[in-house]
């Protein structure tokens, strides 16, 4: 490996090897997001897929299939059927949540309506389920399925379990693979699973992304309290203004006393903040290690995720991949 | 047929000839709401579906599997996958109409919120989808997912052709069709695969459902300009009221002079309407034949779906499915 090569991130690199086989992933998925009938359909997916985003869904599915050696062109179905999956729960989480801002422009929902945001979210769902049906593997439509059912669920689950102090880390898991690990998984899986690979191997390519994704999204909660806001592209404190409950903080309400409990209530379960009330939070976490341990959970689903992937064959986009779970780390490192 | 057999309706006796198979589809719903992770899921679901509701589109389903000789288990499958893609989509309605009723009791997005509505309807169709997966019928799937693709297209269609009088009656059908006819369609033709029904049986199933599901809508439509309120269970002119184009109306436009073109322009169009714009529209319509050519339309939809039902082997539930053609456009005859 050069320098050049090197000093690449993991993810630029599997983008520039496997650079035909996306652009392939993009024609279908601009080829199939049309309406016949509906031209607001496409306006609305193009506001969102032509804003970019890091595609890293699809290149983990056809990572995993061209690593297992595949040859044949369904990886490209399941690459955009994945894209789709993201893109409809994006439309869907904009409603929810409100938010005027998405890739750095204004969300569809603001752009258009709520209504139009639910109902395009609803047809890229159907549109990835004809993508998925054209693989003829009914095992592909059981995973992506299931991994729909599960970031459904994981969001419910966000949601009543938001600003309740009794949410512990087993409902964040929960939660955070609802978020992010379940489509990981999934992508990573579906893309072993139609090259073929072996059991053990699908396992591990279910895992790599699992522990890929679980790994990512505790460091993205971590940098909340900590990043720069041009390294998290929000500002530090977000999750704790709008009350909620990642993983250093949960670490934190485990370990504290009365007075620290009575300041969580009234902050994060009552939403009564004051000035000074971040810096007090940042104290009190501090002060129990919380941010230590919840990084030391981040760098061991990363590891979790290495040694996964050194299960598979040897291959140039094995490295990537392996580099890739240090990468999403190296943030908090 | 008895006296007592032929004054109940079609639909009842459907349900009572398959009422073994309709009580596992019950069950089969009820234990698919339920989420190991979520407890809200499974609230909200049964508050929507314990509210009862017809079940029609599963009806259709097992009356179609059994009409053509069906003896496996997966009928039952169909029909729970069935009735919870049509559940999200109502769940989805009432969030993007702002309702607050829905089958006499307060809609979940007023119980709950609509983050619950979008979310909880997302995943009946993630369980949906895994439902159709345990058939094994990957015919089964593109009919299903197709179906779910024209429902969200045609709903998107309905927004963007709201209030434009320039809708024709085409693009009417289409929204019909997604609204309606595609889910009926898809109920009855899956029925069908499943059974292994020839392709010109299944091709007779589809045009039975279409047909079904159009004549029922268009009848729909007419009943809200002329039936009572305990028919159509709201009031007449709501439609107008919240400017909706139905075939009538279209009808009317094409047809209008300009006189008559300004009045659907500022009362539809613009939506300005004041007292005695109900009655004009009335008059309007009935000027030119619009309600009776509706209804033609209807009673033509309703002769197709016969038809098409009559091409299905003898059988009990054959003329049963024949007399609900007759049922669903009796109301407006």
């Amino acid at each position: 490996m050069g320098l050049d090569e090197a000093a690449q991130k993991p993810h630029d690199r599997l983008n520039a090897w496997l650079a035909a086989d996306m652009a392939a992933v993009d024609e279908m998925i601009a080829a199939r997001m049309v309406s016949q009938h509906a031209p607001r359909i496409p306006q609305i997916t193009a506001h969102l897929v032509g804003a970019g985003g890091k595609r890293l869904r699809p290149l983990l599915t056809i990572a995993a299939a061209r690593l297992c050696g595949y040859e044949g062109p369904y990886h490209i179905h399941l690459a955009a059927t994945v894209e789709f999956i993201h893109t409809a729960t994006l439309l869907h989480d904009d409603v929810i949540d409100e938010s005027t801002q998405r890739r750095g422009r204004p969300t569809a929902n603001l752009l258009w309506d709520n209504k139009s945001s639910v109902l395009v979210g609803d047809y890229l769902f159907a549109r990835s389920f004809q993508l998925m049906t054209e693989t003829g593997s009914m095992r592909v439509m059981q995973i992506l399925s299931n991994a729909s059912a599960t970031i459904s669920e994981g969001e419910v689950l966000q949601l009543t379990a938001a600003q309740d102090l009794a949410t512990t880390e087993a409902i964040y898991l929960q939660v955070v693979r609802g978020k992010t690990a379940a489509l990981f998984s999934a992508a990573t899986e579906v893309g072993g699973v139609i090259a073929g690979a072996n059991d053990a191997q699908v396992q591990a390519l279910f895992t790599y992304g699992d522990a890929l994704g679980i790994a990512f999204q505790i460091a993205d909660d971590l940098l909340d309290y900590g990043g720069s806001a041009a390294q998290i592209g929000k500002n530090v404190g977000d999750d704790f203004r709008e009350r909620k409950l990642t993983l250093p903080v949960i670490k934190a309400i485990a370990a504290a006393d009365a007075e620290e409990r009575a300041f969580w209530d009234r902050t994060i379960a009552k939403g009564q903040q004051a000035e000074g009330d971040l810096e007090q939070a940042l104290a009190i976490m501090a002060r129990h290690g919380a941010m230590e341990a919840a990084r030391a959970d981040a760098l061991a689903w990363s590891a979790k995720a290495k040694a996964a992937i050194a299960e598979l064959p040897e291959h140039p986009i094995r490295g990537m991949l392996s580099d890739l779970a240090d990468y999403v780390v190296a943030r908090i490192s």
